[in-house]
C-alpha cells in the first residue's frame, strides 16, 4: 500500500496518527540539524519535517538527498506545526518522517512547477505531462470532468440517451474540409472523421429514439485561427416531437443548471433577441450584454450637414464610452489608430465628448454643432462624462468594426466581469449566407436546417431574407450553443439542396441515406449542440480553451509533445493503396 | 405542442383526460363503422380508437388512409377499454380521437418494424434508422446508456477524473495496424487514429492526475474476425501509487455494483486464477466458470499402454460430459466430426462411456482395460452417466481444442445460462509471447507491462517464462478487461524495449516522449481497460456486441447504411498531398 492518506487530507484531529504519504517533493528546506519537504499529490500539500533528534541519520542523509520533483514514500507520526500555514488545509499540521523511499528521481524539470510558472507556453505544451501537475491546469481539467458529469446527469435525467454515432464514417464536400482516413480493405476509398454527428442525430430521431444527446469528439480540417483545435468536443442533443419553444426550455434549463450548480448564480428566463436586432444593437450575433453600449444609428442626426464621410455612408452608428470624455487626445488617437489596425479595418473614427456641463467637444465641429451633439447623446444614450464614438461605411462592415471597438473598451474598461454570466438566445437566423468566393448561397447553419414556413416563398425571390428555425445560445459573448428545427420531409430537403446549388445526383451520392431515410416516417425535430471546451472555458472564467484541454494542439496542428503527425513507412502506405504526391 | 403525454403513459387514472399523442402507426385495425390504430413511440403502444359515432367523418375518412409507419398527431379523450389488453402497460385504456394530423407519410417499410421481424441482418444494416425503432435494438442501446451512466457516477464517486485524450496521435508499428489520418498542413505527415490511449493516460500519471477514466473510441485496422469492430468503446483506467492489489479490488467493485445494481445478482469475492492454472484447468486464458468440465491430465494414466496416438503425445487430456454416456454412436461421431474441423483441428477423438452399472465402454478397449479406464474417469471427475472426451498432442493446441469442444457442449448442455454471472480474475499472465512469423517474442499485453521482480533475471534466458503483473477480468468466458502495473522507470522500459527487439532509435523516434516523461518522477502506476461493447452485450445476457452498437460495420469496414468508405475527390487529395496507388 502506498499510501494511507492523501497530501490534502490530514488535520489536527489526526495528531499522533502514524500515516503513510506518496508524491512529489515540490521543495526542500534543509537547516542542517531539521529538513522540511513540501510533498504533494492531486489532492494538496502536506509538510514533512525530517528531525535530527528524532530520525535515523540514515533517513536524514537520504533526503538530503532529494531534489525538485522527486517521488517519495514516506512513514511518519502527524504532529501538530509550530508555525501554522493558514494559507493551505493541511498548514495546522506536518509529519514527523521515521521512514523514506525514494519511488523515482527526476532531472531538473524545464520550468517550476508553480502556480506562477517561469515555463512559456512552448515549453509547458512539450512537456504537457509536467504543466498538468501544476494546480491551474490540473484544475481545469478536474472542472472540466466535473461540467461533463453534470450534464450528462442532467440530460440522462430528463430522459435523454446518450448513442455513440461512428468516427469513421463518409466524407463530404459541404462545410468545413475533412479529415479522411484511407481503407485498407476497401481499396482506394476513404473513411472521413465526423465533423458533427448531425446526420447520425437526424438518424436517431427516424428511429425513434426521441431524445439523444452524446458529448463527442468532432474534427474539422481547418486553418486554425488561434483558439481553434482539428479535434474539439462538442454536446451534441437532438429531440423528435419539438417545436424550437421546446427546444430552448430544455436547454436553458440545462444552461440554468449548471450556473446554480457550479457557479452558484441564479439566472431567470434567459432574454431573447432576434438575429436583425443583435446585429443592429450590438453589430454581433453573439453580442455581449454583461454590459451596455448598445449602438445608435445616427443618420437621421447625422447625414443633414455637409459632411461628405457620413453623408456618403450607408450606415452612420456609435457607442457611449462611459467616462470616456476624460479621455486625453493622445489616449482617443490611439484608439482611432487602434480601429484603423487591419484586423479591424475601419478608416477612420469620429467622436464627441460629453462634458460634464452639458457641453459638447467633437471632432468634426465645423460640421456639426450643439444642438446636433445632443441628438447624437440622445440616440447613443451618452451621459455626461462619456466618449461617443461613430464609425461610417457599409453597413455590414462598419457594424463589425464598432462591435469590435463595443467589446475592446469593455474589456479595457473592466466590464467583462469573467463571474458574471450573461446569457441571452439569439434566434430567426438567415436561412442562407451569401459566399463571396464561390458566389453562390451557403448554408448558414448547416442544409438540414428548416427555413420557416412563412418565408419559403422568398426562397426563390429574396434568398438571403429567408429566416430559418435556426438559434444560438450565446454566453458573455461567446456562442456556446447553436441549433434548429431541421427539415423532416423529402420534397422540403430536396428543395434546400436545389437552393444550395447541389444537382440531384449530387445530392443523392452524399445525402442519399438521409433522403431515403426521410420517406420511412420521419418526425418532425430538431436539435442544438454545444460547444463543450468553449462552454467548459467561460464557466471556468476564461477564455482560452486550449487550457481546458489536457493534450491540445498547437496552430499548425500539431501535438509537439509527441511530435505529431509523423512520416510513416513505405510499406504501411503500400498496404493502404496510397502513395506521397508532395 | 406535439404531445401531452407518451404513448406509454397512460393509465385508468387518466380516463376522461384530453390528451395530444404523436408517434408511429403500428398497425390499424377497420372495421368498418370502427378503427383501431395502434400508435407507437420510444415509450410504449396506445392504441386509439375511431368511432363512426362518435369520431367526425372527416377524421374517419382521414384514419382509413394511414398506413405502416406513418408518423401522426392526435387529440381525443381517454376512455377504458372494453376488451383489455394486460401485455402491455396501457393495455387498460384507448383514446377515443377527436382530431387527426398526419405529420408525415411512410412508404411500406423493408421489413416489419416487431420484436421478430422477418428482416435478415443485411437489409437491417442498411434500413438501420428503422431497425433502431424495434424493440429489441432500441431497447439494447437504452440498456447501454444505462450501463454506461452506472459507470461514469461510480468511478466519478470513487475519485476519477474522466480525461479526454487526442483522437489524432502519432501511428506506432507496435500491435494492431493503425488508421491513419494524412496531415493536410504537416504535408507528406500522418495522424495515427488511437488503439488505444495507453500512452497519454500513463502521461496523465506522470502528470499527477492520480485516478483517470475514460469511456473512449479506439480504433483497429485489422481484419476483421466475426463480431470484430474497427471503431469499439473502452473504459479506459489509470492510477498512480498501486499496486496489483488496489487495482483488483476497485474494479472488482464496480463489477461487483454493475451486476448488484443493473442484474440485480450479488456476488462476492470473486475467484483469482493464475494464467498457467487456467491454461491446465480449462485451455484457456478466459474460462467461462459458470459450469466444470475440468480438465483431466492423463498422461500418466494413459501412456502405459502400447496406444501410439496417446504415448507420443505431448499432453493426453480429457473432459467428463455430463449425462454424455447416452450418446448415440450416430451422436458421438458427429462429435468427432466436429472436433476434426479445421476451426478445431483436432485429428481424432478418443472416448470413454460411463455407464450407470460401474463399467466403461471406450472407442480404444483394446489397449485399456476397466482399471484404467476408471482412473480415467478419477482423474476427469466422470461419474457414472457421463462421457469422457479425450484429445492428445502437442499442448498448447490440444488444450485449446479440448476448450472448444468444452464450450461447444456446454452451449448444447444448456449450461451457459446468459443470467447467470461467474467472474473470474486470472493474473499473472506471461509477459511476451513468441511470435511464429516474426520469429521473436512480442509482448503479450503491451510494451508497457511490468515483469515481475522476481522473474526480470529470466529475461535474458527464459524469456517465455517471465511472468507480468499482468491480469484479466473474465465473465462468463469473455475477456471483458485486462490490465496490468505498468513500468514507471526509463531503465526498465528500455530493457524491454531492448528485449521486444527495438533499437535504442526506433524506441526513441516511437516512444521518446514517454521515456523523457519517466525522467521526471513518473509514480508507480498501472491501469485497466474494460471492453464496453462486450460488457454490455453480456451484461444485456447476449452475446453479439453489434446489436448494442446503433450503428455497426459489416465485416468488411463498411457502413452499408451512408455507404462508406467511399471514394474521394482528387482535388482533396491533392490537398492532402497523397495520391491512389492502386
Amino acid at each position: 500500500m502506498y499510501r494511507s492518506h492523501s497530501c490534502g487530507e490530514l488535520r489536527p484531529s489526526d495528531t499522533n496518527k502514524e500515516v503513510t504519504l506518496s508524491g512529489w517533493v515540490q521543495k526542500t528546506r534543509d537547516k542542517g540539524f531539521m529538513i522540511w519537504v513540501d510533498l504533494r499529490d492531486r489532492y494538496g500539500i502536506t509538510q514533512l519535517m525530517f528531525d535530527e533528534e528524532r530520525t535515523s541519520a540514515k533517513v536524514i542523509e537520504k533526503a538530503k538527498t532529494l531534489g525538485r520533483e522527486f517521488v517519495i514514500q514516506v512513514k511518519g507520526t502527524v504532529i501538530e506545526r509550530e508555525s501554522k500555514n493558514a494559507n493551505i488545509p493541511t498548514g495546522d499540521i506536518e509529519v514527523l518522517v521515521s521512514e523514506l523511499t525514494i519511488l523515482n528521481e527526476s532531472i531538473v524539470p524545464p520550468f517550476t512547477i508553480e502556480d506562477q510558472t517561469d515555463g512559456g507556453e512552448d515549453i509547458r505544451m512539450k512537456y504537457r505531462y509536467l504543466d498538468i501537475r501544476r494546480n491551474p491546469v490540473k484544475n481545469n481539467l478536474m472542472f472540466r470532468h466535473q461540467v461533463g458529469m453534470k450534464i450528462r446527469n442532467y440530460l440522462s435525467q430528463e430522459g435523454f440517451i446518450e448513442v455513440e454515432t461512428p468516427y469513421l464514417i463518409k466524407s463530404t464536400p459541404e462545410g468545413a474540409r475533412d479529415f479522411v482516413v484511407p481503407s485498407r480493405m476497401n481499396e482506394g476509398q476513404f473513411y472521413a472523421l465526423p465533423q458533427s454527428p448531425q446526420t447520425f442525430k437526424q438518424l436517431l430521431m427516424v428511429g425513434g429514439m426521441d431524445k439523444y444527446f452524446q458529448i463527442v469528439k468532432c474534427f474539422r480540417d481547418e486553418d486554425l485561427r488561434a483558439d481553434r483545435q482539428p479535434e474539439f468536443t462538442q454536446i451534441d442533443c437532438e429531440m423528435a416531437f419539438v417545436e424550437q419553444e421546446d427546444i430552448l426550455n430544455i436547454f436553458e434549463g440545462l444552461t440554468r443548471n449548471l450556473l446554480s450548480e457550479i457557479k452558484g448564480v441564479e439566472i431567470g428566463n434567459f432574454p431573447r433577441m432576434t438575429y436583425d436586432e443583435a446585429m443592429r444593437t450590438y453589430g454581433n450575433d453573439k453580442p455581449d450584454i454583461r454590459f451596455d453600449m448598445k449602438f445608435g444609428e445616427l443618420n437621421e442626426v447625422a447625414q443633414h450637414k455637409d459632411f461628405k464621410v457620413f453623408n456618403d455612408a450607408e450606415l452612420v452608428v456609435g457607442i457611449a464610452v462611459p467616462s470616456g470624455a476624460s479621455y486625453t487626445r493622445k489616449e482617443i488617437d490611439k484608439l482611432i489608430d487602434w480601429v484603423k489596425r487591419p484586423q479591424v479595418g475601419a478608416l477612420g473614427m469620429v467622436y464627441a465628448k460629453c462634458n460634464n456641463d452639458g457641453t459638447y467637444k467633437s471632432s468634426v465641429d465645423k460640421f456639426y454643432d450643439q444642438d446636433d451633439l445632443a441628438k447624437w447623446a440622445e440616440v447613443t444614450g451618452a451621459k455626461p462624462g462619456d466618449l461617443i464614438c461613430v464609425l461610417s461605411g457599409q453597413s455590414h462592415k462598419v457594424r463589425a468594426q464598432l462591435s469590435a471597438l463595443r467589446m475592446e473598451l469593455a474589456e479595457r474598461l473592466g466590464l467583462r466581469n469573467p463571474e458574471e454570466f450573461a446569457p441571452l438566445w439569439v434566434v430567426d437566423f438567415p436561412l442562407l449566407e451569401w459566399d463571396e468566393d464561390t458566389e453562390r448561397y451557403h448554408a448558414m447553419h448547416h442544409p438540414f436546417t428548416s427555413p420557416k414556413p412563412e418565408d419559403i416563398a422568398l426562397l426563390d425571390t429574396n434568398p438571403g431574407d429567408v429566416r430559418a428555425n435556426a438559434y444560438d445560445l450565446v454566453l458573455n459573448g461567446n456562442e456556446i450553443g447553436g441549433g434548429s428545427i431541421r427539415i423532416h420531409d423529402k420534397e422540403t430537403q430536396a428543395l434546400m439542396f436545389d437552393h444550395l446549388g447541389f444537382t440531384p445526383e449530387e445530392a443523392k451520392a452524399q445525402f442519399g441515406f438521409l433522403m431515403d431515410a426521410f420517406q420511412y416516417g420521419a418526425p418532425p425535430h430538431g436539435g442544438i449542440a454545444f460547444g463543450f471546451d468553449r462552454l467548459v472555458a467561460i464557466l471556468g472564467g476564461q477564455e482560452t480553451i486550449r487550457d481546458f484541454i489536457a493534450f491540445p494542439k498547437n496552430n499548425n496542428g500539431r501535438d509537439v509533445m509527441i511530435d505529431a503527425p509523423s512520416n510513416i513507412d513505405t510499406e504501411q502506405l503500400k498496404e493502404l493503396n496510397i502513395q506521397l504526391d508532395l
